[in-house]
C-alpha cells in the first residue's frame, strides 16, 4: 500500500471524481476517502475507519461484500477467457448462461435480455429500441418519452433528460427534446394535506391523461418509471398507483419501460418490483443488482410484443445499428452468473423483505416520535426517513440550512453511511441484504443519536 | 461446460446480440460461436475451432489474451474490494493510481481523468462537459459539435450522431440536433483522383471554414475526431491534416476531442495518436487499450484550460450533477493499472510500430499486385485492405455483391479474423500488438487467398 499522502496528492491533481465539487475537492477542502476493503455490511478505509455501509455502495452491492463466490468465479474467468465481444452471434458460457438465467427470474412476457455496463446505458438503449420500434411499425411521430419529476434514470444526455432533478440537469442544457415529465407518485409530498392516497392516485392518472392529451398520444411512444423512486426520495408508490397508471397506457399504446436499475432481484423483497406493484413492463432496464456490482453489467429485457417488431426491423433493415464494445463483458456476466446464484442458494431475496421490516421498525421505534420526523417510510430494504420542519403542518426546512447532510454527516461520524437525498432532506438506507438485526437496530439508534445532535 | 445445443437454444431464445441481424439469429441461420478460452493472439471456441484474431476482439485486446498478470490483479482487487463508488472524493488505490498513471502517459496539457465504463459513455462525458463548460463561460450559444462523416463516436443517442455511418444511425431518428458532419479526411476516396494530398487537405480545411462560416462560430463548441479514423475505414489521416485543422479550431474558439478509444495506449505505435499527429486536443477519449479490454473501463481526460471552468462551475453551482455507479471501478481500475504496466515492461507501443510496419509489408507483398487491391494502409497495427472492381478508375464494387464480407468470410473459414468495415469492401486488421512475423506472414497470406478465392 502506497502512503497515503502521496496517494492522497495523486488523487486530488488527477481524478475527476463523480458528482464532487472540483473545485473544493482540488483545494483539499472535501474529505478525500481511499476504501481499501470490505466485508459483509462493512467497509474500511485507508485512515482505519470501518463503516457500516447503509447505502450498499450506491444501492448495488446487495449481496454484501466481500463474497468469496463471486470474486473466484470473476477471477476464473479472467483466467480463461478476460474479453471477447458479443457482436453477430457471438457469446461465452457465462454471458448466455446468464441471459438464460434473467429470463427464467424476469416477469411474463419478456423475451430477451441486451447486455449493458451500467443503468444509464440501458436506459440509452431504451431509448433507441423505443424510437426504432415505432418507425419499424410506421409510426415514425410516436416518439416522445414519458418520464416523472423526481425520477432517475442516469446521467447521460437522454437518461439525465429523463431524471426529474434539477441537479442532474442544470448548467447541461437538458432535458433534451422529446422528453417531458409528470407528477411524481410522492404521497408525502401532495399539495392538499386532507387529500385521500385513493385522490392523490385519480390525480397522478389525470395529470398523465391531460399531458397525453395536450401533446397527443400518437406523438408519445413510451413512459419510463422506477417501481418506487428511488433517487428522488425512495418512495413506494401509493396503493393503485401502477395498475391505474397501466391502464392509462395501455388504452394509448404507450409502451412501459420499468426502470428496476434499483429494484431488480430482491430489493423490495420481491425479484422484480414490477411483480410486486402489478406492472406489466414493455422493456425493464437492470444493473446494479444483477452483479451486485462485483462487476460492471446492466441489461434491457425486451418484451415479446416489442422483440418481434425488432426482429421485423432487421429483415427489413439489416443487422441493428446498435453495440458496445464490452456488451455482455465475460467478467460481468460471470459475475452475474455467481451473484444470481448466490441470491437463490442463501434466500436473498426474502431476506430482504424480512430484514427490511425489521429496519423499518426499528427506524420508527428510534425516531417515530421525534418532532422533526415527518415520514419513515419504505419497502423491503429501501427505507427513507424524511425530516420536516414542522410535523403537524408539514413544512420543509429552508434547503440553504442543509439539515439533510448534516444528519448524514452526524451519522457518518457515530461509523454509519447512509445517503442525504437530494431535493429534500431526506436520509436514505438501502443496505445488502445480509444485514442482520443488531445492524439494523446500529443504524436506527444512531441515526437518532445524529437527528438529535442536529435538531435537538 | 454445458452441452453446446443446450447453450445454442438458450442463445437463440435469450440473448440480444449486438450489431446483428436479430430474426436471422433466431431463426438459426446465423452462425452462434461460443468462445471458450483464448492465448495470445489465438481465440478457441466450444466448436474446437482456433482462429488467430487479427482484430484483438474488437481492436481492444491489445496486450494479446490470457495475459495472467492482469487476470492475477483483477482476481486480487475482486477478493479485497471488487466494487466501492467513487462520488464525492471516494477512491480505491488502484483508480487513484491508475489516474496518475494516465496522466503520466497522455499528452502535454492535460489536467485530470473522468472515468466511465466504455467509449460510447466516455464521449458522452465529454459532450456533457463541452456544454457545461460554454454555459459556464457566458456563451449558451456554443453547442453545436462538429464530426467527420464516417467517424465512430459510439453507439448511444448522442455518441451515435456524432458517428458518420449509416448503420448506426438509420431507424434511430439520428443524428439528433447540434451535431453537424464535415468530410472524411479519406483521401484514397477523394473524388477527383488528380487531386493531390496536401490539396485534398486544403479541401477539407475549406469545408470545415466553409461550415463554421454557415453555422456561425459562436454556435460551435466542439469538434470530435479520431486520429486516424477506424471504424469508418482503418485511414491514417494524409499528411499535415491536424495542423492545419487545429489552426482553423484554435482561430474559431472551438474545443478538439480526439478520440482516442481505438489509438490510446499504444495502437499507432505511439502512447497517443494525438501525439502522433500534432493534435493539442482538449479533451481526449480513452477505453479499449486502457485495460486491453480484460475488464471494462473508460476515460475523459480533461486539459487545464477546460479543467479550469469546470472548477469555476462548481464554485458557481455546487458538485458537478454528472456520475456513473460504475464510475472509476475497482476490477477495471486494478485491469487497467496491470495492462500499463505490462505494455511498459514489454515494451508494447514501440512493438506495435514495428509489427505494423512489418504486417503491412507483409500485405504489400502478398497483395500489392492484384487487380482488385486499390489500396493498402495503416499506421502502426492498424491496418486496411480495400478492395475495387477496377484498379486504374478506382471504381468500387456494388454494395450488393457484398465482397468485402465474402472475403471476410473466406479469410475466417481459413482461420483468421479480419473485420469487414462498413461502407466499402474493406478488410481491417488490428490484432494484438504481441503479433509475432510468423502470424502476420499468416494473415498476409490466408488473406491473400481468401481474396483469389472471392475474386480470382
Ligand atoms: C433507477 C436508476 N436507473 C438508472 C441508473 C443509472 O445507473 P448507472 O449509474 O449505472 O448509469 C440509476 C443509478 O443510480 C438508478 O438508480
Ligand atoms: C473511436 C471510437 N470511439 C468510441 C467507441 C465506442 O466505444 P464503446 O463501444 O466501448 O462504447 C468506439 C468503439 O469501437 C470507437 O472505435
Amino acid at each position: 500500500m502506497l502512503k497515503n499522502t502521496q496517494l492522497e496528492d495523486w488523487d486530488r491533481e488527477n481524478f475527476f471524481h463523480p458528482s464532487t465539487h472540483l473545485a473544493e475537492f482540488a483545494r483539499g477542502n472535501l474529505a478525500q476517502r481511499v476504501i481499501t476493503t470490505a466485508s459483509g455490511c462493512h467497509i474500511e478505509d485507508s485512515a482505519g475507519n470501518r463503516l457500516l455501509d447503509g447505502f450498499a455502495g450506491l444501492y448495488c452491492v446487495n449481496v454484501g461484500y466481500g463474497r468469496p463466490e463471486i470474486a473466484d468465479a470473476i477471477a476464473a474467468q479472467a483466467r480463461e477467457l478476460a474479453y471477447y465481444h458479443a457482436y453477430v452471434g457471438h457469446g461465452t458460457e457465462a454471458s448466455i448462461t446468464l441471459s438464460k438465467m434473467i429470463l427464467d427470474r424476469a416477469p411474463e412476457g419478456m423475451s430477451k435480455v441486451y447486455f449493458g455496463l451500467g443503468g444509464s446505458d440501458a436506459n440509452e438503449t431504451n431509448v433507441k429500441l423505443v424510437w426504432y420500434y415505432n418507425n419499424i411499425r410506421g409510426l415514425p411521430e410516436k416518439k416522445k418519452i414519458i418520464s416523472r419529476w423526481r425520477g432517475y434514470h442516469g446521467s447521460g444526455l437522454m437518461t439525465g433528460s429523463l431524471t426529474g432533478l434539477e441537479a442532474f440537469q442544470k448548467k447541461f442544457d437538458l432535458p433534451l427534446d422529446r422528453v417531458l415529465h409528470t407528477d411524481a407518485p410522492y404521497y408525502f409530498r401532495r399539495k392538499d394535506l386532507d387529500q385521500s392516497e385513493a385522490d392523490f392516485v385519480a390525480q397522478c392518472v389525470a395529470s398523465l391523461e391531460e399531458l397525453i392529451a395536450r401533446e397527443g398520444a400518437d406523438t408519445i411512444a413510451a413512459f419510463i418509471g422506477e417501481p418506487a423512486l428511488g433517487t428522488g426520495g425512495l418512495v413506494p408508490p401509493p396503493a393503485g398507483y401502477w395498475p391505474a397508471i397501466q391502464e392509462v397506457l395501455d388504452r394509448h399504446d404507450i409502451l412501459l419501460i420499468a426502470d428496476e436499475v434499483v429494484t431488480g432481484f430482491g430489493r423490495l423483497g420481491s425479484m422484480f418490483g414490477s411483480d410486486h406493484y402489478g406492472m406489466r413492463p414493455d422493456l425493464i432496464t437492470i444493473a446494479k443488482g444483477l452483479t451486485s456490482a462485483y462487476a460492471p453489467l446492466s441489461g434491457s429485457i425486451v418484451g415479446d410484443k416489442m422483440w418481434k417488431v425488432l426482429e421485423q426491423g432487421t429483415d427489413e433493415n439489416g443487422p441493428i445499428g446498435h453495440g458496445w464494445t464490452y456488451s455482455a463483458h465475460p467478467i460481468g456476466a460471470a459475475a452475474g452468473v455467481a451473484n444470481l446464484k448466490l441470491i437463490d442458494e442463501l434466500d436473498l431475496v426474502s431476506t430482504a423483505g424480512k430484514v427490511g421490516a425489521y429496519l423499518k421498525g426499528a427506524l420508527n421505534d428510534a425516531l417515530g416520535d421525534h418532532a422533526n420526523v415527518g415520514d419513515i417510510r419504505g419497502e423491503g430494504l429501501l427505507c427513507a426517513v424524511e425530516l420536516v420542519e414542522d410535523r403537524d403542518s408539514r413544512s420543509f426546512f429552508d434547503p440553504k440550512k442543509g439539515v439533510g447532510a448534516a444528519v448524514n454527516a452526524a451519522l457518518l461520524s457515530r461509523g454509519v453511511i447512509s445517503r442525504a437525498m437530494p431535493q429534500g432532506d431526506i436520509l436514505g438506507f438501502a443496505p445488502p441484504f445480509c444485514l442482520s438485526e443488531s445492524e439494523a437496530d446500529e443504524i436506527a439508534g444512531k441515526l437518532a443519536e445524529a437527528v438529535r445532535e442536529v435538531l435537538g
